[in-house]
């Protein structure tokens, strides 16, 4: 690995928020990584920083023994991917989910991610992680 | 940035892969890009590198006019990290789609990804992308 200070920093932040805020899905602390002007991609939440907490509130409420297993992580520069399974239940297949997040000035200011459910007997017999 | 000359060139194999393999789904140029003991993680493919030239076949002939649109991607050491929107047909809402390439010696050796449909109508009004 040749990560630079900045990037190491990057990438903890956002494994940082996973452990802190993800995982336990706890909007009340979203402020200590979100920025204010947080712009989220994902489809099915409202925007912004309060559609986030929103949205977690939401999740935690439906699926409050949801886990957030985080498989492998990668920082360039400001941009962070994630790749983890997500499992709402104990025996879930649960979805494979990949995010990239953008930092800006040691904050979370950007979102995108990408979803889909794990399936059994496809053609590949490889897991998806 | 600051990638290395060794990142810079594992982030410029995937987007010729992309320019040369993926975009014009031509399975015969496989061989130039991905490594003979390829390491599938897509579900819906056949494992392996001929698993690869057999899918491209197959959506080469489906959907002929698919178009694979990049928006970001990133590299960190070995790994590189693809966003892009794939469009089946011109006025395809088509999906999100988020690649995680593992370079070995100068070629594609392991692939995982994520994909999504993209809706209209949903509570966020910004792009996946």
């Amino acid at each position: 690995m040749n990560r630079t200070a900045g990037e190491a920093a990057n990438l903890q932040l956002v494994l940082d928020m996973f452990a802190h805020v993800l995982n336990p899905m706890d909007s009340s602390a979203v402020d200590r990584f979100i920025a204010p002007g947080y712009i989220q991609h994902n489809q099915a939440a409202e925007p912004g920083r309060e559609g986030l907490k929103k949205f977690l509130d939401m999740i935690r409420e439906a699926t409050p023994e949801a886990v957030h297993d985080v498989k492998r992580a990668f920082v360039d520069g400001d941009h962070v991917t994630v790749h983890y399974h997500v499992r709402r239940w104990p025996d879930d297949l649960g979805w494979a989910v990949m995010d990239i997040f953008r930092i800006e000035d040691g904050m979370i200011a950007e979102h995108w991610d990408v979803m889909q459910d794990v399936i059994e007997g496809g053609p590949n017999p490889a897991s998806p992680f």
